[in-house]
């Protein structure tokens, strides 16, 4: 398997004739899915999305994946296919088209109606061209084939793109469910005959090679949701992802069955369950939904809410519920279903969300304590079967981070795919395909770019650094007037803190050595502004050193008269 | 089951004969494990544990129970009984000894080991009674009686406490291998004698409570570490917790069955082998233990070390090699076992650990890819079993979160204590045993009080709430003078924005608001400073606000001249 250098060069112009393909996002990290594929001069984009920050950066709204590379190339892009309508697959496509926004974009039916509703917030109204399984569309020299996969929002596509350069086959994020509630099976006899054809590159998601097994079928969670439905005497809140339509078509379902209403909650579940029952992905009981405003009219026995929050996000609907900051009160005996997986990093919110919903007296029902929740995601054993139907030549695992990547690398090389045909690559790694070898070429510039409030990518890793010591330590400002001939303090010093945990009195404490510093340095005749606000820094943060074993930010401003 | 009610008063003076029992920490949490046992004026304390902090408290380094419900009567504790030697129930001790020195501590052999090599940290030699399983002691008015129990560190201890109130069990962590490593089985026959004479109380750990079934024994990892160490083919780096004697055991163990030599690397993992093995807790093959220097003369293949850094601590040595800061450097073939469990909330430390090492060629086996950890803590299961033999007449769940707390109480019921006779409290929460019947009596003073480097509880709610604005949102420093007699600004505004991802230059956009605003504010005649730090906090939060959608913190300074 052959793995980036770590100090990888930019690489070189691509070769007559062969594919480059650079991922800018999702490999290393899942989010912000992101590949360009180039050949002839002209670029293809598969799926451009976000990635959700995590606590290292604190304060941030979004992550992009860096443009740099492509941004004086945007006229050489022929369209962006996207497989789905995930976030981490579109969310990015925005900031995108605002840099041009005449790319057509290429998708199936729901993938483009979530983008262009998304869209119509940021008042972009995209070029679009809508694809389904089994179409063949040539985009400028990459003719590109849609297959059906199987995933956990309806309606994704994995793509082949054939060059001269040979065909290279990007599966999107996807599972095998054998059942699938719509009966749209990952479209294992077309991956086969594009495997009697010869597949030259895979690239397959990896976010569950290390789970050993299958994964269950959707339509498993149905007979625990009756259960639960069954044993409900109250109200029952469901909280879910917003896309996730055939986990809320199950919802419904055993509403229906049950003689309970539903009223959805939040506007991102409002709108795409919109969205999914006009396109007809949603299949609805006449008279079933209801707006939440009506709930008070009925029983708490025939009522169901369908809510986002399942990640225990503070500002969404079931959070608030848990710290008693809804309208919807939660008393003894509702049931409170969260039916989705909990996505590592999230644990502290959503146990806090159950901990606070269980002590208001709620039953809570979650992963953790029933299968209320499936992955989306082929786990090891479906891949093993998909890599032996695909017989790819070479393979590239994308969508995860390292521990998945390699994971699903040796899931490969198991089936048979040779060790030096395995390329594991991270963000901005240039792979080369020429002559049917896929080969490290070089590395594009592919940090993190971060939204935060109105701004993108102003918010930089020293502005998060800093963000990190203020977060941890607090802050120490210290104010201070010079005479500039004779270095006497004429003003201050004044010194305010914040979240250093010292109280204003005590830094009394530190004025004395204040004065000595500065006298000092004015008989050693230092007088410069920043050589004095550096003496102040020292001063202080020794200070604090020595008394509280701390180190707060000092922010020193010395003001010379 | 009864529920402490959200507003609760303080307690009233305990009824003669009635015994109190106070939890201070571990009620609605997994940490900080301290209850207050009081009768006839006398208290009892069970354990004294620190919690560690989580992300809501940036730059905490422990925090406490809260010891001021008991502050006034340290003259009135009879004793300290240690259940076992982890820092979630003995880590606060040197904290509550600082206050009175010569409070009695009570333990095994192996937990007074423990509490006195820390308390040697922090220059405190205290009083010890040392205790073992069958053993009887009367503690003031309080007759101790001890059980073994089995816990993921040797010589765990439960115990009876009898007093004209009843008798009332409280178990510490236990769980129920049937075939331990020590074969010091958590003792079911005295249990079961208790059982008869009739528990009045029982207080039982609930950390495992929602998990269905058995905990697997401790002897399962062996054939599994066996199996790694077979195909090790380099060097074997085990991270694991610095007190589970009987997992380094096994590691130990497996090494000498390969021909390998182990050094331990880390302060407390030295520190707390020693201990053990001097105790003879540990039995180390002659020869088998090195120096960590003595490993350069070493072929890999026969090096194994291990160390501390499991949950992703970062200054832990782990944590350093996954980033090629600590002299031990990862090569391609080495393998890297994570023998230990994953603390919640720990989930993105451990996995960037995780990948680091892999990116480097590590082979990392960890509880997500192999058997190589079981819990501490007896599984639902488990606590049937337990409740079936002791019979308990009121039960009272301890050691958990709230949802920890309820499937505990749950399990209780399923075995017959009557809904009515069990009680989920919370910290603080008084619940008094009078005439056999626990109840719900009001409630202490219970909040956190944090360490943050050598203050304890200067840090508040208050410096936390700032912190995490600063952490997220950056600050924005304005210095002003003003003439007090005419409004006009004499010096500044000087602004310093620190994590905010402003820009220097962009604040000229801001400076003629804030003239324009004190310019209105001397005409109106509003010259106070502190009215003028107002306005400027509000001129320049909604420029920042309408230009930048963000909310940094302001911190204005007023000088009037």
């Amino acid at each position: 398997m052959s793995h980036p250098h770590p100090e990888l060069g930019p690489p070189p112009k691509l070769a007559e004739g062969g594919l480059r393909v650079t991922p800018l996002g999702g490999l290393g990290e899942i989010g912000r899915n992101m590949t360009v594929f180039e050949f002839g001069g002209r670029l293809l984009i598969v799926d451009c999305g976000v990635l959700f920050p995590e606590e290292e950066q604190p304060g941030i709204d979004l992550i992009l994946p860096d443009f740099t590379s492509i941004r004086n190339r945007l006229n050489d892009i022929e369209g962006i296919v996207l497989t789905h309508g995930h976030e981490d697959h579109i969310g990015a496509v925005p900031y995108l088209l605002r840099e041009k926004p005449d790319i057509p974009l290429i998708g199936s039916k729901l993938t483009l109606a979530l983008i262009e509703a998304k869209l119509q917030e940021h008042r972009i109204r995209p070029y679009t061209l809508e694809v389904r399984e089994g179409n063949r569309e040539r985009v400028g020299p990459f003719d590109c084939e849609f297959i059906a996969v199987n995933h956990s929002i309806p309606d994704a596509l994995a793509v082949a793109i054939r060059t001269p350069a040979g065909m290279v086959v990007h599966t999107g994020d996807f599972k095998m469910d054998q059942l699938p509630l719509d009966h749209r099976l990952t479209d294992l006899t077309t991956f086969a005959r594009l495997g009697e054809e010869g597949i030259d590159l895979l690239l397959t998601d990896s976010t569950n090679a290390e789970v050993p097994g299958f994964t269950p079928h959707e339509r498993d969670i149905s007979s625990v949701l009756r259960q639960v439905f069954g044993g409900a005497r109250k109200r029952i809140i469901v909280a879910s992802f917003a896309s996730h339509v055939h986990r809320i078509q199950q919802v419904l379902d055993a509403a229906h069955a049950y003689g309970r209403r539903v009223a959805f909650v939040g506007r991102s579940m409002v709108r795409n369950m919109g969205i999914a029952r006009d396109l007809g992905y949603l299949k609805v009981p006449a008279g079933l939904i209801v707006d939440v405003k009506a709930l008070d009219d009925l029983p708490d026995e025939e009522v169901v809410l369908v809510c986002t929050g399942s990640q225990g996000e503070p500002m969404a609907a079931l959070s608030r519920m848990a710290n008693r900051d809804h309208q919807i009160r939660i008393v003894q005996g509702d049931t409170v279903v969260l039916a989705s997986s909990l996505i590592p990093g999230n644990e502290n919110s959503v146990y806090r969300v159950i901990n606070g919903l269980t002590r208001w007296g709620a039953n809570v029902v979650h992963k953790g304590n029933a299968k209320v929740h499936v992955s989306g995601h082929a786990s090891a054993g479906e891949l093993l079967y998909f890599y032996n139907i695909c017989k790819p030549k070479n393979l590239m695992p994308v969508h995860g981070e390292w521990r998945h990547l390699r994971a699903n690398a040796e899931l490969g090389a198991l089936t048979g795919v040779p060790h030096d045909h395995i390329v594991i690559a991270e963000d901005g790694v240039a792979v080369d395909l020429i002559d049917g070898r896929a080969r490290i070429s070089g590395k594009v510039q592919a940090g993190y770019v971060y939204v935060d409030g109105l701004s993108v990518g102003d918010v930089t890793e020293s502005s998060l650094k800093d963000r990190r010591i203020l977060g941890e330590e607090g802050i120490i400002s210290v104010y201070l007037v010079v005479d500039s001939t004779t270095g006497k303090i004429t003003g201050g010093p004044h010194i305010q803190a914040r979240g250093s945990g010292i109280e204003d009195s005590a830094f009394a404490g530190v004025m004395p050595k204040i004065d000595d510093a500065i006298g000092r340095a004015a008989r050693d005749g230092v007088l410069e502004a920043y050589q004095l606000q550096q003496l102040i820094r020292r001063t202080v943060g020794k200070w604090v050193s020595d008394n509280y074993r701390r180190r707060p930010m000092i922010l020193p401003v010395v003001v010379e008269v």
